[in-house]
């Protein structure tokens, strides 16, 4: 029996690679502002041969949730895939530098670890472009059925629907979670994705399979097809599943704050001071980072949202989605925890 | 025949793994603050294992002189030696990335791409931890003769005494420079450095084999044995090599500005605004990145020095020791160009 988990996250294993560029470079290069875009690995090259002078930090969205959500307290394991090649190993360390689990091994052969090339704009915007390289692999004999009944939340990335064995993996935690009497939280990830996966997506939350949804409003727009951002909140809140159950949803709209939509009910949290914008990678992924591990730690749903807000704050003033300042004091110091 | 470059870098190669850390830490893993002291493969290996999460950025103190100074204007080149691993390839991406000219084809077999593990406390200082990996490959049939020949100022590393064989390219890059009329340019890049081979780098002043020389306060004691600083600048004031020539030399003392010696006289300049220190890695490489490209672009040395210390400023209020802002912008904002 595996020691029990507050926070289990699956997700793709990725290490981002970032550079400051401008805006002209964006459309020269084909890419759609703010969204991410999945490469293959010639076109990662080209990309890489282009863009300005890069600072390569650990990523991957569901990765940036449980370092987060570890840094907060929250005892945190993680699921994903990497190569055995020197961003693997970069990945890996950072997992564990910050107390994450992660004992899934590394593959030996195939596609190196995967890499998203961000691309920051002067306004703090950015816009990722992902090779997916040894995610790919991520299948669900990398899921661990004891660890993974042992947790008390499940967390999912929407981005898991691209590598093709991923979302079988996804499927298994899912089962298990619920076998177990725990709670099962997905991420849309991205308005492109949702795109991508809506049926899916709109399946999982209707047949039960999810009980924490997050998402930012252009994610809800896209679920739910409409260009009104109140509609599709409206639309969230009154989901509900086959056994007439509404689902805990977590809704993040930037300077505005977020919206904690249960039973029925739809509460705004205002969000926390930012002093300067300097890169937005990371902000969704922090602002669950936040909520689950206030979650975690007993706080009622307004308050484990400020402290998302928080961590989300502190995220979007440097560059990379991983924290760099104390989160635990920052959020002592604003008489959260 | 070579374009002419205004400025040959020759140095480390080496990309910098960056970990914010607690003052016991350092105690705790034995490593002297401040300072840069060698490590083998196994120690590299501990002490990455030990350390807390990373941010990895290009750096290398005379490639963060090439890279800052190209930004500046100045037509630069590098020679240094990479591994072809992904480290090395991220090495040579941004010094292209940049504007830099670098062709040294990268190792095939050997040691790995040299890393320096960058310890940075709260207090903004850092301490590194060098495994020189691939650094140990640069040689002589390195040093381009049509290049070097070409070049207005070759700017030499005092670290390049460290790895075996680059001291004869040193040597090499000094005679074709100085054969065609050329100036050298040293850094005494740290102090323990200068304890290591004191007696090499006065003899290199002394026979008129440096024009222009580097150095911050504790470097220039170590020089002179002497705990005196103003000492320390009297006696290299004082230097004549065998032809009875002074030196140009730059003094850089931290927030008390620089100190411009020249032809007997100690002249100050003042230091650049610094709102927070945040890493101070490659405050000396900006340094004199921004006095090498003022004196391209022909202004005077004092105007030059400032250069220099407004690049500085911008480097140590980041993580990294790549410029992340526009110092031409930030330079012209200050009438300095």
């Amino acid at each position: 029996m595996s020691a029990p988990l507050d926070l289990l996250v699956l997700g793709n294993a990725i290490v981002d690679v970032i550079a400051r560029t401008e805006e002209d470079f964006l459309s020269a290069q084909g890419v759609p502002k703010g969204a991410m875009q999945l490469i293959d690995e010639a076109r990662a090259e080209d990309l890489f041969a282009a863009m300005g002078p890069a600072t390569i930090v650990s990523g991957g969205s569901g990765a940036n949730t449980a370092v987060g959500a570890a840094i907060l307290g929250a005892k945190t394991g993680f699921i994903g895939k990497v190569r055995d090649d020197e961003l693997g190993g970069l990945f890996a360390h950072d997992l564990k530098a910050t107390g994450v689990t992660f004992s899934v091994p590394a593959a030996t052969d195939g596609p190196a670890t995967a890499r998203c090339f961000v691309l920051v704009t002067p306004d703090g915007e950015r816009t990722m472009n992902t090779y997916l390289g040894a995610c790919q692999g991520l299948s669900p004999a990398d899921v661990d059925e004891a660890t993974t009944a042992a947790a008390r939340v499940v967390y999912l990335e929407g981005y898991l629907w691209d590598p093709p064995a991923a979302k079988d993996a996804f499927r298994k935690a899912v089962k298990i979670a619920h076998a177990a009497g725990n709670a099962v939280a997905l991420t849309l990830s991205d308005a492109f994705c949702v795109g991508r996966y809506r049926e899916e997506f709109l399946g999982l939350i209707r047949d039960g399979s999810i009980d924490i949804l997050f998402a930012n409003s252009a994610e809800l727009q896209s679920l739910y097809e409409t260009d009104d951002a109140d509609a599709a909140v409206k639309a969230l809140r009154d989901e509900r599943d086959a056994r007439g159950k509404h689902l805990l949803g977590l809704v993040t709209r930037s300077a505005e704050g977020s919206l904690v939509v249960r039973g029925g009910e739809i509460r705004a949290v205002e969000a926390s001071p930012v002093h300067e914008v300097v890169d937005t990678t990371g902000a969704g992924d922090l602002f669950a980072a936040g909520f689950l591990a206030g979650h975690a730690r007993g706080l009622d749903y307004a308050t484990s949202a400020r402290l998302g807000s928080l961590a989300a704050a502190e995220v979007i003033q440097h560059i990379g989605a991983r924290p760099q300042h104390d989160l635990v004091a920052l959020a002592k110091a604003q008489g959260l925890i």
